[in-house]
């Protein structure tokens, strides 16, 4: 495998990486050991060239009229995405967002494992959720350096999220997924990504308004 | 109010609209009236410039050395985002992730109702669910297009998502928010929001990686 590309990637193309991992996964567990661009395009509605041009970010380069070895791009996919390195966080917030994380099977096939949940809920304290013992959030500054863990998860409400993340930074955490709605102030090293469901409701009544205003001009121009 | 602006408004400042809306709610609940620009920049780290671009896709201009009524722009952003329109959804898959939804609050904030909970799990249907009863996925088609609804969240597994897609269409629904991790084959008219996280998942664990690796090599430099 070649060395993976120090070059920046552009975030679209990053965020088909898991799409294309997800796939080769699928056709390696079917036995299918090569594979060219226009395939991949073809089945996941991607124009080839694209397709060419963001696999070239993991370093890996197709043959001519051969393709792609899928199980050398699915192992540079991960080492691109650094699931090697880094795939071990911590969630703070048991509610109902944060059960469903913890349960999620799925997250450890992208390279995420939560190894450990935390709550200053006395009531969910001590209690075993999918698996994992939920914590007091007290022992965070404490558990995550000893673990090495560097990914932290928030799903508390908004209103506790800041100072949670001051115990996350406290602790040695270097990146936050948060999904409390609200905007955390963090240090500059620390890096966070916001999922920011509003935003996506938004985009999508926004589009589907617009549509109806439209057929509701429309209706009365007829009439 | 002035009608509001047919020019499509670009994704990022769509987005921002919902940041936009809370503070301004919060602004409106402590009684102030009047807000300009440059405070809004300043309380939500925006350039004022881009907060006077944004707010204008809604149609309303701030009054110079006045700036904005608050109530004015609370109402023109709910408009926009087609809240007054469109506001009522139904879910389909009440595991974790679909409990969580059900159970927030804030999304009734932000111009989501959740009206109906639908399952295929005879050991969940009739059962109450955050004050919403449970109901046979076999009654989608019936009870969507009986309610007006328009959006539909798919909240299943993979491997049921599309044909949860189909049922969907066929009742009648336009807008899918899909959390289910799959590319969904609908018709051209139907507005889809895949909610992708992994693909943050891997936007964070990217940036992570590339500063071990900047580090591992740092640290073998000065061995």
């Amino acid at each position: 495998m070649k060395e993976i590309s120090e070059f920046s990637i552009p975030e679209p193309s990053l965020k088909r990486l898991p799409q294309y991992h997800h796939y080769l996964v699928e056709l390696k567990s079917k036995g299918i050991n090569l594979v060219s661009c226009s395939t991949i395009g073809r089945d996941l509605e991607f124009v080839p060239v694209q397709v060419r041009k963001d696999l070239q970010f993991t370093g890996v380069i197709g043959k001519p009229k051969v393709g792609y070895s899928v199980a050398e791009l699915v192992v540079a996919i991960e080492a691109f995405l650094g699931w090697d390195i880094v795939n071990e966080a911590i969630l703070v917030g048991v509610g109902n967002l944060g059960t469903a994380i913890l349960g999620h099977e799925r997250f450890s096939r992208f390279g995420l494992q939560v190894v450990a949940a935390f709550d200053i809920d006395p009531g969910k304290i001590g209690q075993t959720i999918h698996g994992k013992t939920v914590l007091s959030l007290a022992g965070l500054a404490d558990i995550a350096p000893r673990m090495g863990i560097h990914i932290g998860i928030i799903t508390t409400p908004a209103e506790v999220a800041q100072a949670v993340a001051n115990e996350m930074v406290t602790a040695g955490i270097q990146a936050i997924w948060n999904f409390a709605p609200t905007k955390l102030n963090v240090p500059q090293h620390m890096i966070v990504h916001n999922e920011d469901l509003y935003s996506s409701l938004a985009s999508l009544s926004c589009k589907l308004a617009k549509r109806f205003r439209a057929q509701i001009r429309e209706t009365e121009r007829l009439n």
